[in-house]
């Protein structure tokens, strides 16, 4: 696919990088097994174009990975979690599964593009959040104090995992999803009604 | 190290394979980088002999993971479940989870010396039996109805395994994580108070 445009500049380039990155996420999620000449046809740019910011797919992968994994990182700090600790956490829940959603289908694409190292250190900062929620619902008495919050965050981690890997395999209803993970996350974290 | 024992028969055998099984299974569970060398001094063979059964670290690593199985599935299936569904629940929490946290020592050893298609038919029987208890449950009203066997018995699992890899990574104590385990589970599976 022989490409006779100008020499681009770099506006153009951070375009076309942008393009190649959503176009990416977005098809790579649909069809894991989608080829670099899919992912330039649906951003619009060469093969060539494609090859001159990710020299193979692994590393167009990785980069994949790392701009879904800033963009969600973006997206859970800007939620207001100042409210009561189980709303806050509704909120929570319903936020951060969807963005695991979309994570677990693009590491069954990557498996290991990316370390175990690498992922988690991504996962520090969300974790992090829920812990704060936990800990500040532990002690406004709405959250359960009998388990440490290290444990109930990665059972709440462990829950959204769970969910995304029910769904891709089609043992989870999409339209059910939202309801089925806030009610497990809710009558794991809530303190019992005698407390 | 020469071995200079006489043609061993067909029992010597057995018992030799046995004696290397188990104490491939102490071993490795209690580190993951032990030698052929190190499991043959354990079990009380010589290097030859060890290799004449396992040709390789990895043949005798699958063969170990294979025993363990072996041996859950038959723990787990001489439970007596038939009692009322939270007590079973109870036994079955743990027992189960101690062998799912041996089977993570190992499997910490193994990584892919074991496919996945492997390990996935390994759970199926076990997934069942929880499944089945879960599904008693519910219909004797002492479990949850608002969410699906099948999901809870996903999230069962969930669990089972987050205390598996919390408890290598130092975060849940040893002499703790029998109650948090099942406290954990309860929560995930007991009918609220009002049902």
């Amino acid at each position: 696919m022989a490409e006779a445009t100008p020499r681009p500049t770099r506006s153009d380039a951070v375009r076309n990088r942008d393009a190649i990155l959503e176009a990416a996420i977005d098809v790579l999620a649909r069809d894991p097994r989608a080829s670099m000449t899919d992912i330039a046809r649906a951003s619009g740019v060469g093969r060539v174009t494609l090859y001159g910011h990710f020299s193979s797919r692994e590393e167009l992968i990785e980069a994949t990975l790392l701009r879904v994994i800033e963009r969600s990182e973006a997206e859970l700090a800007s939620l207001d979690l100042s409210g009561a600790p189980m709303a806050a956490l509704d909120l929570l829940v319903h936020r951060s599964w969807r963005i695991v959603d979309t994570f677990h289908r693009l590491l069954g694409v990557a498996e290991l593009a990316l370390s175990n190292e690498q992922i988690l250190a991504h996962h520090a900062e969300p974790m992090a959040r829920v812990r704060l929620l936990i800990e500040r619902g532990q002690h406004d008495g709405a959250m359960r104090r009998d388990l440490d919050a290290g444990w109930l965050t990665s059972c709440f981690t462990a829950i959204l995992h769970t969910a995304a890997g029910e769904l891709r395999a089609g043992r989870l209803a999409e339209d059910d999803a939202d309801r089925v993970v806030a009610a497990t996350v809710v009558s794991l974290l809530a303190a019992p009604p005698s407390s």
